[in-house]
């Protein structure tokens, strides 16, 4: 029973068979593979948009830091919210990579609110030398706390961006995860409603390691390949990232997979309802999940050899009824038999 | 007949079948992975070096950067030869990750001599604040032009190194390229002679795309990991970097196939040296070779379908005895019949 | 009538007849000129320590940033409040001489409290790698706001930093103003309770241009030597920066001139106190004033020629009785003329 | 007897009564001063381009740092001699505010050919991600031997960058003492002849500390600003900086004290060449001269009471005939009489 990550499952058999399938024969390197050609078509016509540049770097990180550098000058701060990825999960990289760029936070919490984006730009006077200059407004769609924009949600905070000017990018890291949440497409979550510039996930979702940056005007195309050169981010042996991607994208590959860690996640959250002491800290929404329980009941799902992640402590020590904090995440290889017998040992 | 560069071929099935059996269950993420503990365990066996702190990250330019960067302060300078891939082929990621680093380039070509590199210190006078601050030598071993450096060459390097206490980086994407024409111990090459880190290659020899890290003197061990993960270089599914490192050191395939390479390699020269107007720019002592051929050989070579560097041109006009200059590099995967038909076509 | 800010009024005569009597003769440039000896060992004396490392820059932007470089790592987050000038007015200087650590905000407005910054602190888990490592505590003495940590203000704060063995910088550009404040030595405002580094400001308080770094534990002297050389902030006719922060110091001049402008201050404070409709935003304590008034008394001061910081407006336009905040500041130079004019025209 | 360098010397009597002068009333800070308007004006003016961007800085090294951050990438190559300043004598300034660009040394000495300029250039092929991108070429105006460019090798270096689409920096730490030397204008040693950019010196030609920097084309004007204020060279007194430069730029002052300085020197090089052993290193064409003088000779000046810069050594002991280098630099306060009383005590 691991509901620790989704980075910890498996890769799924098709991206793996898929690497075994590149692995014949020569192909050039540094991203002239003829794997990527058709990656870079597929996520064009994904995202019906022909002019895209794409790119493929190995981990979430590198994507962000790689694309907020390409559209962050290093004076301009990030708008993003407190428990952006990018803020608390990074180690500074944003910074590193953008040479010193200011990250302000928006409000509260995991999701940015369009009056609060609008009060932190304005709080950054405009054509000031001495302060901040206002840059990028940065969306992590899946939130860290497992909450989807609604695509009016994202309109309203893409409209605040547009007013100031403000390029948008969308760190999309369960980017199919939202997109199964939302029933939409990809265009109607991204540039049809001012978002520039998407970090677009495959690691969390089945992959190895790869993501794609995706840039909807290519204007900053070449910039771009020049930081992930110099970020040591260009894989020589590159074919094996595109081929993760092409499998990833095949078929529909990616969507089945998100369905399948929404689909387990909202049968692990029904579980928990029927829990008298449940509480969600945050209303599930796709595969993550915030809740409480009480301190016994995370004993005794200790005990029967659940993993997940704790927030508060001690489990061992103290009282059995003092509610403690837990994040629970599925992936694609999370089964219904896994959700049963953690919601079986919770009931004891 | 694929002679192009030992990034272009595949990996071996042995690391390839390593993935796929890495493919299940769940493991702890970001290094934690159970495998990862038996690279540590194995490298250290390897070098000899109990102590030493061991990491992945998955390209060359990545180790060598991150290598550097915590051995280097910004304002100090690295010494390197005017070849080196730090110096032609990163696009200033050494310079990114150290801050601002120079490097100051020691005499001519690929490789550094010891009067030169004591010259090229001493330029820079120690103690003025004036001026760049000697820091850490770095020698590529093999060069970018196919030399190995003799341990008696390595040791009159180090010891320069060590008479101005500078410590040493060895940049070793060939590293068992370089082992197996020296026919000596992973710790004859490095500790045992005063190198302080070394970029032990994978990606080059066989693996998709791996490279350890390796500081026989843990001191700065956290510091890195808190670079590595600022540079976005820590890997969340970490396991499939470990799996990769695990099969190419399990029973000596790194060595296995860099004795494959170096034997193509051999026999390719053997067969240019039966030419008649074949001339080497380098003696060629690993895996590369460095040569000119009349035109009118290369125009032979490219009809019957040859791949390979040129740094000369144009092929198709001018005059036919013109020399002009090649790379030929050969990797596990040249078989003698790939070497024999480049001959058999250079012969016309 | 000029209360717009301490950075817009002329040095004081001593200082100007320093740069004067310096002008004379050949001195040792780049900080080896014999005024410089005597500054440092008249600092020394000041702060009661003997061996604390003294470098002069000519800017409080270059102190508070080579200082903070020098404590904190790239991936170590400085802990200060929100309104310190760091954070809002140095456009990113912290970030670029730190080569990109974060800034992370305690609490609200100008002040810290023990408790946020430990809350605060807290909220970066120590030895996680993924995180913003802790890094040193800023305060900021005498406040954006005109607030004057007491000595149990500071060490309560600087107990925090040692709890978790954080070092502490103080911003010192109105030191001497938050001295005057206090009537305290130097000493006890600085290392005795746990203060490692100190800007120490000329600028603002008479001089022309020139700010000092004392470091209490000259550990790493060397390495702002090199730090202040590679930002350009290492000035080759040394001798006037040397020149002014003597004259400054002689006679305690600093200290006279501080007393002038809390002085001239508080004259202004109890002027405004009179007034029906004045409310002070923060109860003044050095030579910093934030209230508010009418937009007619504004409008009446407008029209009386009266120059000072607005930060609601529109001034012209509007209810006459809509409270409107404003920034008053006196320097060395404020006369009682002044105030009282200042208090008369807004009386109408 | 002081030749050690040009910023020992003090400032001229008019900068230092300007700044008195300035030293009165209120003026509104950070280059919103009334005397940079007059300034500016001036600039353009003497520069015959009325569109120019002039900021001032207080070291040359930060005028030289700002400008190149402004003209190259973090991943593009400054072109320069392998003598200039930027690469010998900044401690990283300029890898430090651009990011981590490299400096690409063109031929030997300090001075570039045409010839070497383009063979350095083309060194780095164009377009390739992997390799270092063209950047700026900086061109020392007089070189740091104390040659001075002809306008046609001006040029003919000009015409190299403009073939490849480079812009173009001068360091015009000693511009007065090249114009000087080349009886041109302004405008024809620089923007005439396609320069971009010009860091004009002041402080080593009578000024305390003061330096502009000169965009000929403006579109950059705001970013070198923020890069300024992010650097922490805006001054916030700034009046002081502009009234030094006025009192500069008045009445040709700039021009006079070049006179003085090259007039010293070529005085001092005319009484040199009259000694039986001195070899010139460089011929003089400025304030600087470069020559051998035989250890005995030295001898006799050191007893003397002359200071000067020493390239061998030692002095005191040694073959009495065996040629030292020094070097000896004249400012605008050199007199004849200190000019002949170095003549004769060499002469003994």
């Amino acid at each position: 029973m691991y509901f620790g990550s989704d980075n910890c499952g498996p890769a799924h058999p098709d991206v793996m068979q898929a690497l075994v399938d590149a692995n014949a024969g020569y192909q050039a390197s540094y991203g002239n593979d003829t794997i990527m050609e058709q990656v870079r078509d597929r996520i064009r016509a994904i995202f019906e948009a022909p002019r895209a540049a794409v790119y493929l770097v190995a981990t979430g990180t590198a994507a962000n830091s790689l694309a907020l550098a390409t559209m962050a000058q290093p004076w301009q701060t990030i708008f993003c919210a407190p428990l952006a990825h990018i803020q608390v999960d990074e180690c500074h990289a944003p910074e590193f990579y953008t040479g010193g760029s200011k990250l302000s936070l928006v409000g509260e919490g995991d999701k940015m609110t369009p009056d609060a984006l609008s009060r932190t730009i304005q709080s950054w006077a405009a054509g000031d030398v001495h302060v901040s200059q206002r840059g990028p407004v940065s969306i992590t769609q899946v939130t860290e706390r497992g909450h989807v924009y609604a695509l009016d949600e994202l309109s309203a905070l893409t409209d605040v961006a547009r007013q100031h000017r403000l390029p948008v990018h969308m760190d999309g890291a369960r980017f199919a995860n939202a997109i199964t949440a939302l029933e939409c497409t990809p265009a109607q979550m991204t540039w049809a409603i001012g978002v520039d510039a998407v970090s677009f996930g495959g690691t969390k979702n089945g992959c190895l390691g790869v993501e794609a940056v995706v840039f909807f005007n290519p204007d900053h195309a070449w910039e771009f390949e020049l930081r992930r050169k110099r970020g040591a981010h260009l894989f020589s042996k590159h074919r094996y990232l595109s081929a993760q991607m092409l499998a990833y994208l095949n078929d529909g590959l990616w969507l089945t997979l998100a369905k399948k860690s929404n689909g387990a996640c909202a049968r692990l959250a029904e579980g928990l309802r029927s829990l008298p002491d449940c509480h969600f800290v945050a209303e599930p929404q796709a595969n993550l999940i915030f809740a409480t329980l009480p301190r016994a009941t995370h004993q005794r799902l200790h005990a029967a050899g659940a993993i997940y992640g704790m927030y508060d402590g001690p489990v061992d020590n103290g009282d059995p009824d003092e509610p403690l904090m837990m994040r629970l995440v599925c992936d694609w290889s999370t089964t219904d038999e896994y959700v049963d017998r953690f919601i079986a040992a919770a009931l004891g």
